[in-house]
């Protein structure tokens, strides 16, 4: 087994989880994750905790739902599906949830309707919650088929993976604090972009009273994806004209180039060069999704291109990324409700030239250069 | 697929668990099980049942164990294991618990130490309690690993596996419940065997007052294997030699060419061609492994050869079998318990030549043939 396949194992259980002795841990592996799910073993006995180990196959599920659906389809409606006394029962006694991600197909369940699917996740939100609740990780073992959807070699794609997950985390942690402690005494932000080859990029928004994450890809910060790595808080009152040129994919859409036009915080004009209906379906699923959820800040360096996966893109160093939709909870005021939406997506923004992002007026990147990095030309 | 995927899945489902609307089904999928997952997770999703997949992978349990054994390395004693409160959970609320065996390997966990087993089982007594109170069933996916171990070519194994499989179970209960109402009518089983080329066989055990089952592959018969096919009861008192000429594994150890010596209802002499030590070892578990636990009578004749797997072998046709060690409390009278041992070791007779069982000194099965079945010679 390749060493950083233990790395990775540790680096989850340790760093991430906080796993402890005698605590119950669910690890769900998939289709081709067995070899990280081997490693996760093997450190959760080490470690004296307790493992119940599921498998999480989108070809399981796809042929579930798809058996579901066939059963159901005399009538209109969508299927029913029975209470799933199991899984609750098994979140509620767990302690820690890993999952460990890397199928044999990201489109396994491509074929699945729509409302199959919305009738299933609506007869499990109880077991969603409980999850959620578990001190939670997620992450990706390198497979095949994430390195095709990455457009990568095999071989390409781990180092790829594995130069993002093996990280001095710590430290990052600590650089990530200066750009939190920037964003929560902050009030406004403004992103300007200006570059020959692609539409200007001018917004502001407000922050005042919003909380930043630090998403050090570990539960003691409230991050829970391995890897992680971003500074994230929830703004409001958007104005101005954003461009997003990472590509991206929204349900099965290959969507490049969005363009959003703000004004008193909504979405009042759109386009983009490809997949624009998805993003006019995003647009219209309820108020809140034409509103901001998120602002992130990139700044894992291990991350060196766009991979189509939102774990590893969002996180890139030298990027930003904004949602509309659904805001955190940890980015409000005690009790207060952000923005509320059903949906939550995110694009993106290269800033790695002729680009600035200000707090307050003062700018705190340049370039993707942060001010307290050598070379930062303010 | 392979059709037979899908039947067998069907078989499982239907007539082994006899799932219903709304129940909660745990499915274990060992590591090559994934076709057979897939097919039953669909026959799931058509009944209407709720379903929870476990990945029941020989490689991760052994991870997870010598981690557990290499972090306790530095006493004497064997490692402790935590409190498995999620798998305790999930067996309470589970209804229906489906085992699909074929891993990569059979020998996947044999550098874990014994004394580690043991703590680890002893830990997970009431999982297994609340495991054996479901409506659980046990088969196989015909792996390459379980080719292997028959000594068979993967294609010529599938064909193996649904020849056990997928039988007319309806009229092969129907079948053994004749077999079943000689048993229970009958007090004293005698078996003979007279080959030129092997030690004779001539053995008497009580049976009166002791219920056979008609392990019919249903939880509706009290049976959890499929295959199945046999008709077992618990004897007492044998008196007698008997020869084993099929070979088995106990232990990893090859087993081959047993004979027992029974006085008063105890083995006090025995003899192997091979792997006698690990008889031996067998034996003297306690006082229990001394004395019969099960008389089984094999009687599923899709199944024509031995593959050095007891699921299959000791319900071959033209077999019967006996096991030293524990008896089964459903052949029993209601609150008596019967043979009490650790163990439960069962070896094999080919009663296909030169042989006769008689009860009460009736001849019900000569050379294979039954009583009630065309050719029967009385």
């Amino acid at each position: 087994m390749d060493e950083r396949v233990r790395e990775h194992a540790e680096v989850l259980v340790d760093w991430s989880a906080r796993v402890d002795p005698g605590d119950n841990v669910v690890v769900s592996v998939a289709e081709d994750a067995h070899d990280l799910g081997v490693a996760v073993a093997e450190a959760l006995g080490e470690r004296g905790a307790a493992v119940t180990t599921l498998y999480g196959s989108d070809e399981l599920s796809r042929a579930y739902l798809t058996g579901r659906e066939r059963e159901s389809a005399s009538g209109d409606d969508a299927p029913e599906f029975p209470d799933p006394a199991v899984d609750r029962a098994l979140l509620e006694a767990a302690d820690v949830y890993l999952r460990l991600g890397g199928g044999r197909n990201t489109a396994a369940t491509a074929d699945v309707g729509r409302e199959t699917r919305q009738a299933y996740a609506r007869s499990r939100k109880e077991v969603r919650e409980r999850r959620m609740a578990t001190d939670w990780v997620s992450t990706v073992h390198p497979t095949r088929s994430l390195a095709q959807q990455a457009g990568m070699a095999y071989e390409e794609y781990r180092d790829f993976v594995y130069d993002a997950v093996l990280r001095d985390w710590e430290a990052l942690a600590g650089e990530m604090a200066r750009m939190k402690e920037v964003l929560d005494a902050g009030e406004e932000v403004r992103i300007r972009t200006e570059r020959a080859d692609a539409p200007d990029t001018d917004v502001t928004m407000s922050i005042a009273g919003r909380t930043a994450v630090n998403s050090a890809a570990s539960v003691a910060y409230d991050s829970h994806n391995l890897p992680s790595g971003e500074v994230f808080t929830a703004p409001y009152d958007a104005e101005g004209e954003v461009f997003f040129d990472v590509p991206m994919t929204i349900e099965s859409t290959r969507v490049r180039d969005v363009r959003l036009v703000f004004e008193d915080g909504e979405v009042v004009d759109f386009a983009a060069d490809a997949g624009e209906e998805a993003l006019e379906s995003v647009l219209e699923t309820d108020p809140g999704a034409r509103r901001l959820g998120e602002l992130g800040v990139g700044m894992n360096r291990g991350i060196d291109r766009f991979t189509d996966s939102i774990l590893f893109d969002e996180k890139m160093g030298d990027t930003v990324h904004l949602a509309v939709g659904r805001a955190y909870d940890a980015c409000l005021p005690d009790g207060e409700s952000g923005n509320e939406s059903a949906v939550h997506v995110d694009m993106i923004s290269d800033v790695s030239v002729d680009s600035t992002m200000a707090v307050d007026g003062e700018v705190v990147q340049r370039d993707g250069t942060f001010r307290w990095e050598d070379g930062f030309d303010g």
